[in-house]
């Protein structure tokens, strides 16, 4: 199936244009958790990534019924080494399990034949004893636009061949972002420009709905750039990070959704995997009860989400 | 100590300003050491790691004489999962064992929160169970410029911290490079700005031989560009990716170094690890000897660039 059918059809399906960050931090998982894995795992490595696997699949069973996606940063898991890499592999199974799309944001670049070990690995299939097989086996990944088509090419092979998709860095939600990506080339920006790359570099790949697996990255954080960028790459879905503990609203990032209410999908990390520490959600619920909070927040995006998109009169369903 | 200080030092020592890649390929591989693997570990990813593991000792060994420093791509190490890391993480300790400087090539970048994740585990220190404690601990890392400074800043902290360094993309190697890089802006390429930016970031970090740990990663393969940034990066070591295999020549990297004949360090990956099986070699050396093809292969590299070094009248010893 094309990816961009996948990603469109589980947001219908829960009616729900919003994904849930797994980022898991150590300081931030609630103790008995980390006791828990400390007693069977050790005081090491193991025993974190141990507590991070069990609170994802917390996280992912309490919102699972919520969100078509969940998306996990790769950064929080490579950080503890092998033995975190081990808890991403688990937490993408467990994912799948429960019929989650799962969005790997990793932000891979590199030159041809790199990136397509890079590929080959998350989203396609990799050599080994007795032909190949799959890697990671995510549904998608976020990757870098610095080093022009030939990082980015294996990545739309292996898409169009498996059925994966890809999110290209194109306005980023951080501070900082206009430093490179806002610089001005012509009457453009250089973001303007990267935009029209994904777009040509898309060309071609859309699936049932009209929407194409070569998606961008469009932070909520800026609106009015996202409204340029919508028109520019129409048939692409945005990855919209920036939303909640970033400084994004459910109103800003109404821009990123074509007038069909669709071709967005937004993130929170924080605000919802670690809501039970939020001073809104904790008198509600105990630590022990971090997935009840989770899903709460979880149903509170996906309500603000539907209001925005209301009130814009976009809403689809 | 200062990381410009300890990779200029360990080039001054073995008198030669060049590394090997350390990029292992299943198909590659000498049958001999997969088999091995195999039969000890199973035909699965961790036979495929330990062969990788094994194939890299051999090359350390056969070159830690000659080169001051590796450049594993973890590209080739992850698309192998929680197996590939830990051979990632295994070759980081044996070539340390061995006196080498680990360059990472990961070209990482990420929003502020993100890269202080992948800044802590790759050059810094994780949190633990009783405080924190070193991740992959490599000398140096690879980093991507596109999100601007909020993720290049926590790795020249973390740099400063704990005596490590990062070389930021500035011109890559690669055919495509110049699609985004090249783009005027006024005047100046997008490169130029980079350029810019990192020399910016970089003030105030030298060491003792007046160069910085924030360097530049500058393609063999665009001598003219070098020539350009070498000037506007007057204290950065460059990273010089693109010799031998993907066309740039011992003089190409002429450019790439100052006046005293420092601040360059070149890489080559497959000229080195495969040569047993290059048209070249091959006659000379068994398969069971591509250890030995390596380090002729190494010698020669050295040897070219003391040529070229020479010949611009810029060799320092």
């Amino acid at each position: 199936m094309n990816f961009a059918d996948l990603l469109l059809g589980k947001i219908e399906e829960k009616q729900n244009p919003s994904c849930v960050g797994l980022d898991p931090v150590f300081e931030k998982i609630p103790q008995q958790i980390k006791e828990e894995a400390r007693n069977k795992f050790g005081a090491n490595f193991e025993g974190i990534a141990q507590s991070f696997l069990e609170f994802n699949r917390r996280i992912i069973d309490s919102v699972a019924e919520i969100a078509p996606a969940v998306k996990p940063q790769m950064a929080f898991y490579e950080k503890y080494g092998n033995f975190g890499v081990r808890t991403f592999e688990e937490t993408v199974k467990y994912a799948h399990k429960k019929k989650l799309v799962v969005i790997e944001d990793a932000k891979r670049g590199d030159i041809g034949s790199t990136a397509e070990a890079y590929s080959s690995g998350h989203l396609g299939r990799v050599a080994s004893w007795n032909g190949n097989e799959p890697g990671y086996d995510v549904d998608c990944i976020t990757v870098n636009p610095y080093l022009g088509i030939d990082g980015i090419k294996p990545f739309i092979e292996d898409a169009k061949k498996y059925g994966k998709g890809i999110f290209v860095l194109v306005k980023t939600s951080n501070p900082s972002s206009g430093e490179l990506q806002d610089l001005d080339y012509g009457n453009k920006k250089i973001y303007d420009v990267v935009a029209g790359l994904v777009n040509k570099w898309g060309e071609g790949t859309e699936g049932a709905r009209n929407y194409r697996p070569v998606g961008a990255v469009v932070g909520a954080t800026y609106p009015q750039e996202a409204a340029k960028l919508r028109k520019t790459m129409e048939k692409s879905i945005f990855l919209v990070p920036g939303y909640g503990a970033q400084g994004g609203t459910a109103d800003d990032t109404v821009p990123c959704f074509n007038k069909d209410g669709c071709g967005a999908i937004v993130n929170s990390s924080r605000g919802i995997i670690f809501a039970y520490q939020d001073e809104k959600w904790k008198n509600r619920f105990t630590n022990e009860k971090f997935d009840d909070a989770a899903k709460a927040a979880a149903l509170e995006m996906k309500e603000a989400m539907a209001k925005s998109l209301k009130k814009a009169d976009i809403f689809p369903w």
